[in-house]
Formats: structure tokens, sequence, C-alpha cells
């Protein structure tokens, strides 16, 4: 093409093109889609944005540490062991305060085992041996195998132990951390709080309070021992104030109490504490160890302000209007009265062996141009 | 304006427009555009929909606690520790059933290791001592260092233990909770069942199946020791059934047996008994502990119907529906034969320059109004 | 309809229907169309695929696996313990190397602990025994409360102790799996290498440098106790070759020094060791531990190309594209001198009561069935 031409393609590249629209004034229709937008307008601004905070870019997998320390102290007297204090060596397994603790409430003790000792075997076939060793623990555990003071665990009273949960989360993606403990001077409140309805930031719990509002009974469980789960929960809004961030706990039971009798009702192990005497031999006392196991689990979602989610949010809003719209086309071009007039309307029929198609080459020099910049 | 006008304006958001169109008779581009729509169509409901269920909303962040606990006892005839019997509180480390937890299955013992009694020391400066302290352990090993019974671990029955893994899981975002045992009434059932392709939902593993399963050979890697994933992964369609919310277990082996050999090799550690002579003089036995560490872990997905992502997968498909129009369009316009005509016929040229503008200030008196409606 | 219809009907199925546009030549909002549509391809282009890469679908949820193991020998003389050499069976708590460790730096001994011997107590009340006890366990640890070598811990020289990690991870969405060790035949550079900025995916680590990196005093935090957290970061993208996913370590202080003096500043959990004398009356050895614990936790991001979130984004563009065609028509038709014109030209307003709509019926006969085509 000339040199006109190109100015033309060029200058066409800033014509503006715009649907032509048919003004049907039919109020029925006109009223449907109204109503048809004003819904999409309302679920888009009003659950969408609102209520789901679909503006928010969202970040669920948080990094987590959990300190936990138990405190308090049992007294028992028993036959087997005479008077004894219990203290948090005594009964938390493992020592060191992780996110999984055990706090043994019951136990059953085998002392002084010690191998090849059985009287009743002697010098025997491995296997037999082996089959006897097993009677002969049968036999210890049948003694021992009512729990002392019988229907009441020996531990009862860790019902009034406390443990402090100290939980220091991260969220990678925003790059924000936290802690469960409240950023208070008040030392004394720290020292002395618990946590419960009037206290939902303390981080000090009583053992007792747990497994209730897990809907167990301390005492009933102490005894066969049991699985509580300590969820901690972090659903951030990281649009607002940090402040505005804070933990919110819930208890559940996790060993389902009636199911699987067969297998292990409630919760227990065994671990044996080992000696050696003057002559150095080895020797063993077997613990049965039942309590109450905490599982801390914590997980959270974070949220805060993107412009994706938003523009993916509003693009496919806006994709609804347009199905709306087509929606409403089809009662007006099909349902109502008048539509086969409207259909006449909306829809212009070409036929390129009219006199027009002549024409069109001519009001085409100077339109192939601009039609480019319709791409 | 007058009163007319403002009662005109408000009559005219209730008239419904919509765009005009122009009906090519061009059966190649007709063929072309049904085509387009019908994939658009196919993909949207087959990939989209039923393959990728993107009607749903998913939760990636589930809350998991496991339960382990070993059944098995091993007996063993070596002349360094004469006639032995196994059982869990020996072999299971740590002992309180967590969700890693691991079988030692063989183990070098350093005996009576007493501080400040190397013979060949005597009194000496830190440094040295220390150094002494070392080659007179380095002695140890050298003598210890080849496993009892060479080529076979100490513990090789520990194939045949089992082990009971229950996983309690919860999806917070749904408030879906799960375990991994069947809920059965045939108590024998799950005292005998064993985790297998006949019993998938069975949570009782032989831990020689594990290890077959994950690729190794036990024996081989009792010997030197390692670590089995054991993968749980929950992928649950909560508009199903809970009962079709099933577990699906896998192992893989995480130590790569070949690689870094340099450091590590297999999987052991150290770690000692204390004991008090009668002087009330501390001593230790040192056990390195080579065995099979299982690392339990859980992951899973669930999808529940949601509508916003159901919105924003339709949106965005009919926005796609959109691009395909003008894709279409660019070839009747620009492709096709009669292009120009068709060109003419879509692009109405508008000059303000013509009689036509004169009249339109004409009927724009009370159209003015009603366009208002069309925002 | 007789047969004619039916096949017209048919055919107009592949009529292609197109919008018919105005041609505004009004090169102001032609232009703005233009600024509009360039910064929405700029926005799509840029940053939601090149920056954000919204082309890929992303797995958050990794499967994680931490082996660690720790190397070092402290030697230590005390007026209380003699002469002592600690290996890691010695002050590494647990032992058999899991995510979470604890490396003991200081420690409270309170020897030969025995149930019912205070002297100054002998027979009483349970309650009164239980306080007593304490007063006495507070006597032994006003005796023993400063730590040996007052502003020194006792194992100063765990700074150059050296802890390898070992990591697994899974992606379960991408079934891709890799470790943190470089696979690589140099069997002395992994014995040998320390992390550090020279050698980033070295797994051996130098205890004093994680602290240090961690904005802590080794010799400060030894003293009290503390806890670092390690975290290794995986933010792969799958698109691109596997040897490019590698670890990001970086390392933060989790218990905050100053906050909460009123609980437990620092870190330190009580344990105690069991002993029996000639008599087989049991005694124990309570240690206080201080010490840093190092938790590992792992996070990770995986990214590879999926079609569904390239569609949805490209989708939402087009229908941002809409919405910008939408806000130049409100130019064009309300804020510019010609809008009444233009009006007047893109809405065409059609009356039923003109003799156009008793045409209609005429060239309704044969257009009736190929509007159902629109559909």
């Amino acid at each position: 093409m000339g040199q006109v031409a190109w100015k033309g393609l060029f200058l066409s590249l800033f014509d503006y093109k715009t649907e032509k629209y048919v003004i049907a004034k039919n109020k029925k229709v006109g009223i449907l889609y109204r109503v048809v937008q004003l819904s999409i307008l309302a679920y888009l601004v009003g659950w969408v944005f609102v209520v789901k905070k679909g503006y928010q870019d969202t970040d669920t997998s948080l990094q987590s540490s959990v300190i936990t320390k138990l405190k308090g102290v049992a007294f028992t007297n028993t036959s087997e062991l005479g008077e004894r204090l219990w203290d948090v060596a005594d009964y938390v397994i493992p020592p060191q305060g992780e996110n999984v603790f055990f706090v043994m409430t019951n136990l059953i003790v085998t002392p002084n085992q010690r191998q090849a000792t059985c009287p009743e075997v002697g010098r025997t076939e491995p296997l037999v041996a082996q089959l006897t060793y097993f009677s002969m623990w049968a036999g210890y555990k049948r003694k021992a195998d009512k729990p002392f003071s019988f229907r009441k665990p020996l531990l009862a009273s860790a019902e009034n132990f406390t443990v402090y949960i100290k939980n220091s989360i991260r969220f990678p993606k925003f790059k924000f951390s936290k802690v469960n403990v409240l950023a208070t001077n008040n030392e004394s409140y720290l020292k002395n709080c618990r946590y419960g309805t009037e206290h939902p930031y303390c981080p000090i719990f009583l053992l007792g309070n747990i497994v209730r509002w897990a809907g167990s009974d301390f005492q009933e469980m102490a005894l066969e021992g049991g699985v509580i789960g300590i969820q901690i929960e972090w659903n951030c809004d990281l649009d607002k104030a940090p402040s505005e961030c804070n933990p919110h706990y819930s208890f559940s039971r996790l060993d389902n109490k009636f199911a699987e009798k067969s297998i292990s009702s409630g919760y227990n192990f065994r671990f044996a504490k080992y000696y050696r005497d003057a002559e150095g031999v080895d020797y063993r006392t077997l613990i049965k160890a039942y309590g109450i196991r905490f599982d801390v689990m914590v997980n959270g979602k974070a949220g805060k302000f993107n412009i994706i989610p938003t523009i993916i949010n509003i693009g496919s809003g806006l994709a609804l209007m347009g199905a709306g719209a087509f929606f409403c086309d089809l009662v007006l071009l099909y349902l109502i009265k008048k539509s086969n007039f409207y259909r006449g309307k909306k829809y212009e029929e070409v036929k390129s062996s009219t006199r027009k198609s002549l024409s069109s080459p001519a009001l085409n020099g100077n339109q192939s141009p601009e039609q480019l910049g319709g791409l």
C-alpha cells in the first residue's frame, strides 16, 4: 500500500470500536436483567469479598515449634512402693518437653527381671525357653495386671498438674511470626493465670480441664490411659494488626475409647530401668506405663491482600455477568410474545450477493487498515 | 431536567440492552466456531469438573496424630551376651510409640566404660587424656566393630515383629475427622489381620513386609540400619460418604543406601546405660545401636463442593468462549475470501460530520437518560 | 415445521454470528483503550505469568523426614565431677537423631535422692512430707542452683560440635523426591565441608555458627539454654531441572530471650538417672539440664505447569479487557463532547410499533430456526 494507506493504518489503531447495542423497550426482560446483575454483584461483594475474603492470598503451610513444661508433684502411699513422691522427672516421658508428651498416671511394675533365672526352666531349647519365659511373665502380669488401688489410678492427683505450652509459629509466605504467649509486663499474670474462658490467651493449662474439655473423665482415663489432642489454630487476617492474630485452642480425644478394645484400649507402653548387681549381672525393672499422651497439633491459615486473587474473582464475576446477559437474551429472543421482532433486530442478516457487497471493496480500501487495529 | 425526564430516566433503567449481531452466512467459520465452543465445553466439563473436580474447595493442611505399638520377642544366643530374650522394652526407642520409632536390630556394646581409668594414661594433661581416651575407645571399637554373628544381624528375627499403626486425622477446614482403623465389631479381625493387598485397611504391619515393599532386604538393612518412610495418604472426596475416605499406604527407603558412604551409611546412634558400683563410682555401658527407623508421614487432601471455585472455573471458561469468538472473527475478517465484505458489515463507521449527526441531538433528548441505565 | 424449515434450522447452526461494532473515530478514547489494553496485557504477562508463575499448579504440603547426627567431645574438670569427658551419648537428648534434638550445655546435679530419707522429717503426714521434701529439694537447689564455673557453661566447647542434618522431602502431588545432601562422589568433601556462604549445600553445621546466625551468643545461650529454629525451605520450580531444586537454610531463635522471664527464661528440663544400692533400695540422681534445643522445621513449595490455573488466569485477564472496554464506553458515551452523537450510534432504539415490525414476521419465518443455532 502507499504512504497514505500506512498512515491510515497507524491512525486507525487509535479508532475506538464499541459494540452496537439494540435497546429493547421491554420492561419484563429489563427488570429480569437488573435482578440478575444485582444478585451477581451481591454474591461477588457480599460472599466472595466480605465473607470469604476473596481479595486475599492465603498461606496454610505454617512452621511451628512447641515447647511444653509440666509442673506438679504427687504423693502416693501403696503397699508395693511405700510412700513415694512423684515429680516431673518421674512421670513425664520424654522429659524434654516437645509437642508430644506423656504423663504417666498409672503403672504396673514387674521388678527384678533377670535373664535365664526362671526356676521352672533351667537349660532348655531356645524356643521352649522363650515360651516359658513368656508364661513366667504372664505369671507376673496375672499378679500385677490389676492396677494398684484398684478402681483408682496411682497418680490420681495428676488432674491438678499444669502444663505450660509455648508455641512459636511462622507463616513463611508472608514472613510473619508470632508466639502464643501474651506480650505482657505483668510477670505474676503469666505465673498464676490458667487457661479458660476468662483467660483465653493464657498459655498454662490444668490437665484436668484439658481432659474435661475433650469430653472425658480424668480419673477414668488415667486408669487405662488415652490420647488427647490439643489443637492450636491460628486464623490470621494479616491485613489487620498483628495483635489481632491470636491462637484458638480446642481439645479432642484421639483414641476412640470404645472401638477396637481388641487391640489397645486406652494408651500404654512398656519400658525398662536397667540395673546391675554386685556380681555385675544385669537385671531390669519392667514398667508398663498407663497414662495420658498429649499431642499438641498446630495448624493455621493466614490471609493478606493480593492483587491476583482479587483480579481472578472480579474477572470471573464479570464473566458471570456475560452469562446473565446470555440468559436474558434467551428470554427476550425465544420466550416473550414479541421475540420474533427482537430477533429480527438483534440479528442483522447479511448476504454477500447484494449490491452492498459491490460497494464494500470501495469502503474497504480505507477500512482494511483500521480493522487491523481490532486485533 | 424536568419531571418527565426523570421519569424517563427511571424507566429507561429497565430497558434491556443487547448486543446487535451480524449473521455471516459462512459455513466454514460457523463450523469452526462450533468446534471451538465444543472443545472449550469439553475441556470445562470433562477435565476441569469431572477429572480435576474443579467445583470443589480443597484442604491440604490436615492435623494428624499417630500412635504406634510394636509386638514381638526375639531370642539370641551369643558368646558375648549369652542367652537373651529381647522384648519391646529392649529394642524399641523411644518406647512411647510416636510417629517416628526405631527398632534396634544390631548393636555394638562397649561395656564398663569408666572415666579416668585408662591404664595406659594415668594422670595427664586434659588434652592428652582426651586423645588417649579416644584411642582407647577406638580400641574397643576395633574389637567390637564387626557386628556379632558376622554377616547376620543380632535381631534377625525382628523381621517377624508387627507394628500396629493408628492414625487419627482431621481436616480443620471441613471439620472432618477419621481414624485409619476400620470400625468393625469383629474383635478377632483386628487382632489377627495383617496389612496387605487382601487387607488394605488393616492397621497391623509385618516389619519384614514394610521393608520389602520399600524395595530393600530386611536382613541386609538390619545389619547396617536404615530409615523407612511409611506414607499414609488421605485423598478424600467429602461429597461422597465418609466411609469412602480411606488411607492409602506407601513405603519408601529414606536413607539412600549407596550415596554418601563417607558420612553415614545406614542408620545408627550411640546411647549409654549408666550404672554405679558399690563405691558409688559411675560407669556406663555404651551401646551403638544399628536398626531401622520408621517415619510415619501423613499427608492428605480433602475436597468438598464450594460455590466459589465453581464460579471461578465457569467464569474463566466463559471468558475463553470470548477468546474463541475473537479468534473466529480474525478468520472471518482477514483470512477468508469475502472478508472485506464482512468487515464492512461488522464495523459500522460513523462520522459526526454527516447529516445523521444533526438528527442525533434530536433523538438524544429522550435518550440521554436511558443510557445512564446502561451503567 | 416442514422439511425445509428443519433443514434450515440445521444449516443455521453453522451460521457464524458476530457482534456488530461501531467505529468511533475518536482518537482520545481510542488511545485510552489501547493504554488500558496494554496495561492489562503487561500485568497478565509480566506479573501473573513471569513473576508469580501463574501458569503453575503448586503443592505446599510436603512430606519430610529429618535425620540428625552430632559429633564432638568435650572435656570438663570441675570440683564436683572431677575430670570428665562428654560424648554424644552423654549430651544429646534424645539420642536417636530426629528433627528435634537437644544439646546439653550446662546442668545442675542433685545426687543420691532417696525417698523418705529427709532427716528433718521422719514419719509425717503425707502433705507435710511433701512440703518438707520440697524444701529439702529447694535446699539442694539453693546449693546447686548457680551453674558450675559461674559465668561459664559447663560444656562451653559445645560451640565446636558439628551436626549433620539430612532431610529427605517429597512433594506428593508431583511425586517428586529429593535429599538435601549433594550427590557428589567426592567422599572427603562431605566429610570435611561446613555449611556456609561458600558451601551453601553442605549438610554439616557448626553449632556455634547456627547460634550466631540466629543472632545469639553461644556462650550466653549455653548458660541458660534456649531454642533455635533451623528452617529448611524448598522452593522448587519443577518445570526446571531437578538439580535446580535446592534447600535454603535460615536460622532463628524461638524462645524470645527477654519476654516472660516469669515462666521460663531460656530452656531447661529435669530428668533422672535411677540407681539401686546393694540393699536393693532405689535412689536417683536428678539432673536439671540446660542446653540448646534445635528444631529442624521443613517447609516448601513446588510449582509445575498446569493447564487449569493457566486458563483461569488468561480467562480472568480477558474478562478484565471487557471491564476496560466498559470503562472506555463510559468515557465515550458520557464524558466527551460528542457523547450524545455516539450514544445515538451505539444504541439503536427499536419500537415494535413501526412498519419494520410488520415485515419482521416475514423475515422471521426463516430466521427463527437459525436463531436457535445461537443457543
